[in-house]
């Protein structure tokens, strides 16, 4: 069939098993081929498509409410809701979403990105089901590496308690993105190992019937084992104990598997697990294969080989030049130990993994106790580097502050993907960080110009002893510049002049650098010097070279590729207003206060005005009415 | 013994099992006689005589490492450790703290406050031993509602997973501050009920021994059968389904019992989770009587009676007016349902409850599940109050940004504990919610100025359907207003006007605004004129009004009871820099770059010139320098 035909869901119903088959290969096959134009998360789809469509054949979106856990492996979902059309447009600017949104379909019930959030949501929404009297089912599918979020297992042990009707479909892939770590893992292990638990089940209670009869004490024994009887076959005891009723393991493609354990739940009274195993990147053998996490999520790829198209670059990527640098500082220190919450291949820290073992932890999806977990090791003279993405940093909040900052811990949170993040969208754009970093007391805060001045920054700071340092680095890959030999350290609160200028100063760090010292040369061709600063600690700010700044009066323009509300350019007028009496001009640049889609970087840039455009022109237009101004005067 | 004389815990050795409970009751004496003049945590640190005891008795701190979770259980730890002397200045300015201070004693290892951190800080305490190829024991003491927190899950699910050698010791006293919820609990339940297993052991294996002999097959599933026997006897199965070696359960006053499975759980490898069964306030009958937690932290009370002494009031307590509010609103509005985390007392809510059973959920510890489960309710229409202490929003933070906020749901959150809290000091202090909260897209926050405006913003909340709105509210009493008969809804983002004035502006909201009126009052007697301004929307700002005031040039002073770092202030100065090209002076009150300990909030606010004669002096000089400025022009 033509999948751009469908409109919804409500045609599965007629499907028979060979029909949705039939079905199954043609949506992998839109999906191998779309996603190698596009990119994007292929693994995770390919591994939902049966289970996907048995969904929307035995239940009845939207009345019924599918929360997908995470929230990409939502594709084949979009395809049965009327958004085939839509792939060519995938994860691009004003294009079909890599994740749930609700103004793209009344089907998307929960919109997600982060893991872990789907059983606390379907609490709430059949909560809100109970208490208006309604009916309907609420069903979220949740993967095996979400499940170990902290988030998931307080909802785990809420609906446990309060027995609220919920059908829990517990994807099982054995992989989160990477593969999984965590002693649920191995529970859910032993399950899918354990074979047919019913007829294991018979086996006994012919077993116990043939107990000789025994009176009295013995007897009231043999009733407790037959009540026990729930423990003897391994039969999905931590759910059953947390309150659930566990039905599984099933098979994840096969569609007559998958409906009649769909149909049984339904019936069930209470919350239901129902643990259903599938296999990431199925039909595709590349992405089947794949043992690391390659193809989770791609960018464009070639079908045949299972070859990534990637424009070529010489400039190593900001994530391994972190790794790496603090590899090689692990070999003179045996203080330094590297914590990640389920990200060793996006934080590039196999070689690390691999040369310390014993000093490395992948403590799974669990980013509070990544965090927590590090300032325990802080406590005990070690130096724990946790690398993070800032998007995720935001679990771990309360750690950062009741944990770290307020023991003043000498960890060293490294802060991946700081800044927008482009496809991946509003859940992921890393640019919240320094808003809610900045008033932790006793953090240092840190970016980078370039890879260089990062890998000196990462010397800086595991050589730092009075507390938590934290660097900010962006997605993607360094600027190819050359790099010294020997690490040095960066004194903690200073900027740096990268161009000298006179009749104004822009104040920025990072990835907006170039963008800065652009504007500064455009603007020299019109007569105007503007000094451009690498405000390389956004925390402490260097008070000496700003106090300067201040009492010149020229104008200042702060660029920061974060939030503006409580970011770096508030941090500069807030000193400017504490130490002087007449503030000068001070514009500030920046994310403005709302959540931004997904789209490349570049675009999103533009759409929001930060640009060498934009700053020119208001530097330009700072400068002209300064200089009236002192005319006047 | 005199408790005074005690200097370290080594003393404990030599004491047999009479001394031993010679010691709990002069400990015990001790602690209700103390608390009773200065108040504290009597009912927890009641529960933990003995289990204190037996654990300096059986490890060797500080080499051992003992980590109290939440902390407020440390008293008897403190009593022997050295510091019964300082009892008389607990939870005082510069006095003993309420909770384990690493600057108090070297056998205070972790510092904590919030629950739920003691398994992550000593996964972290236990890797860095193991790299450090030392041999020390790790201790945490966790009690039974901290365990439902997500962390100390996500910790648990890590240790099992490594095995790591620990030592964890559940304190269970079936209760957290209010009687426990959560599937857990029942886990617990049922283990505490279960009677003696070893002997259930036993039974069943003479009865195993009974079967009759069977080939093939059958003789198999035999061995099965014997091979799960663990799962047979309710044998902390949920433990060691994580990977947990389960001892218990234990009773936590019984002195042979606790030194047995301690030297027992010692000899052990791998994690070991020893459940011990306490109870709260033992020894003291009101704090042994109590059902509602009001026995969990007290002020000072009548030891004969169990009478508190409280000053008299005639102003309801914040919580009450809030909750009492949401409350008279629910029985209109069908849609509103009421969420705490573990708190139904603190945040007044038990009337809720009663009245609306149906619409009032408990969650236990688990903030984050508690915010994102409001989310869930508020897409399926409903109204839900999330009631929230400032402190523990922090944990949070993620499900503000990533589920409500960013979704634009329509939670009402109510932030309890706004400002300092006082005796439970740093980790305690409600003071970074407006930094961390005013970034988020979409969000409203405001604070009323007193009960009366109070019951007005409860009701414009829940008349709000824009998206999420956060209302903060102190820790302690209203200020005895007249209360409006009906209630009203108060425009968004408008400001106060609450005293006229020419020379300056005081921008305030909240608890400072006493302080604001004085200071204007003072200023007023020596001819100056200040307007007050009752900033009761925090975001958005009253933009008109803030124009006004720009334009007009004259001095501005904002003053909060919050960080200064990206508070309110901030966002007025950003807006001054947004809109204003020349900005006039703006001085900005708060709290400064520092974690801010236990002691009286009016004593703290004295200590970090938060109070009428700073702002009164600060404002007179801005005024003075104003005019000579004005006079060179």
């Amino acid at each position: 069939m033509d999948l751009n035909q469908i409109t919804s869901p409500s045609f599965l119903k007629k499907l028979d098993k060979k029909q949705l088959e039939q079905l199954s290969r043609e949506i992998r096959k839109f999906l191998i081929e779309n996603l190698s134009v596009t990119g994007g998360h292929i693994g995770p789809n390919l591994g939902v498509v049966e289970l996907t469509i048995a969904l929307h054949k035995t239940f009845d979106s939207p009345t019924d409410k599918f929360i997908f856990d995470v929230g990409h492996q939502a594709y084949v979902h979009k395809i049965l809701t009327g958004r085939a059309g839509q792939f060519n447009t995938l994860r691009q600017y004003k294009g079909l979403s890599g994740f749930p949104k609700m103004l793209e379909s009344e089907h998307d019930v929960w919109e997600t990105g982060h893991s872990s959030t789907s059983l606390s949501a379907a609490m709430g929404m059949a909560a809100a089901r109970d208490m208006k009297g309604e009916k309907n089912y609420i069903v979220p599918i949740i993967g095996d590496g979400a499940l170990t979020g902290g988030m998931a297992l307080e909802a785990l042990n809420h609906i446990g308690h309060m027995k609220t009707n919920m059908t829990v479909i517990l994807n099982d892939n054995e992989m989160s993105i990477a593969p999984n770590v965590g002693a649920l893992h191995s529970v859910l292990g032993k399950l899918r190992t354990a074979g047919k638990y019913n007829s294991a089940k018979d086996e006994l209670e012919y077993i116990l019937k043939k107990i000789p009869a025994v009176g009295g004490k013995m007897a009231a024994a043999a009733e407790r084992l037959k009540d026990s009887l729930k423990y003897l076959v391994v039969s999905g005891v931590f759910f059953e104990e947390l309150g659930f009723t566990y039905l599984g393991p099933i098979d994840g493609h096969d569609f007559y598997d998958l409906e009649r354990n769909l149909q049984y739940a339904k019936k069930m009274e209470g919350p239901v697990l129902l643990h259903v195993i599938t296999k990431k990147g199925k039909g595709y053998r590349p992405a089947e294969d794949d043992k690391i996490g390659a193809w989770h999520g791609t960018g464009p790829y070639k079908i045949e080989t299972g070859d990534f198209v990637k424009s070529p670059t010489i400039a190593p990527s900001w994530s391994g030049l972190v790794a790496e640098t603090v590899r090689k500082i692990a070999r003179e220190d045996k203080r330094v130990a590297a914590i990640t919450p389920a990200m060793p291949v996006g934080s590039k820290l196999e070689n690390f993994a691999a040369e310390f073992p014993n000093r490395f932890f992948d403590v799974g999806i669990a980013e509070q106790h990544a965090a927590t977990m590090a300032a325990g090791l802080a406590t005990q003279g070690m130096k724990p580097f946790l690398a993070i993405y800032s998007t995720f940093l935001q679990r771990a909040y309360d750690q950062m502050l009741h944990d770290i900052t307020r023991q003043n811990l000498n960890v060293f949170i490294g802060i991946d993907r700081a800044g927008l993040v482009g496809a991946d969208g509003e859940t992921h754009q890393g640019v919240f960080d320094i808003a809610f970093l900045r008033h932790m007391p006793n953090l240092v805060i840190m970016m980078p110009k370039d890879e260089n001045e990062g890998q000196h920054m990462v010397k800086t700071a595991l050589s730092y002893d009075d507390g938590p340092i934290a660097m900010r680095y962006p997605r993607g890959n360094g600027l190819g510049v050359p790099m010294d030999e020997q690490l040095k350290r960066i004194p903690i609160g200073t900027w740096e002049v990268l161009r000298e200028g006179t009749d104004g100063t822009i104040l920025t760090f990072g990835t907006t650098i170039p963008m800065a010292l652009q504007a500064a040369e455009r603007l020299s061709l019109k007569g105007m010097q503007v000094k451009v600063v690498n405000a390389r600690f956004i925390k402490p700010l260097d008070n000496i070279m700003l106090r300067e700044l201040f009492a010149d009066g020229k104008p200042i323009v702060t660029v920061e590729e974060a939030v503006l509300a409580g970011g770096f350019g508030s941090a500069v007028i807030e000193y400017a207003h504490d130490v002087m009496e007449t503030v000068p001009p001070i514009h500030r640049l920046g994310i403005p206060d709302e959540f931004i889609e997904h789209g490349s970087v570049d675009k999103l840039l533009e759409e929001i005005d930060l640009t060498v455009d934009y700053l020119e022109r208001d530097m330009e237009e700072m400068i002209r009415k300064h200089a009236v101004e002192r005319e006047i005067v």
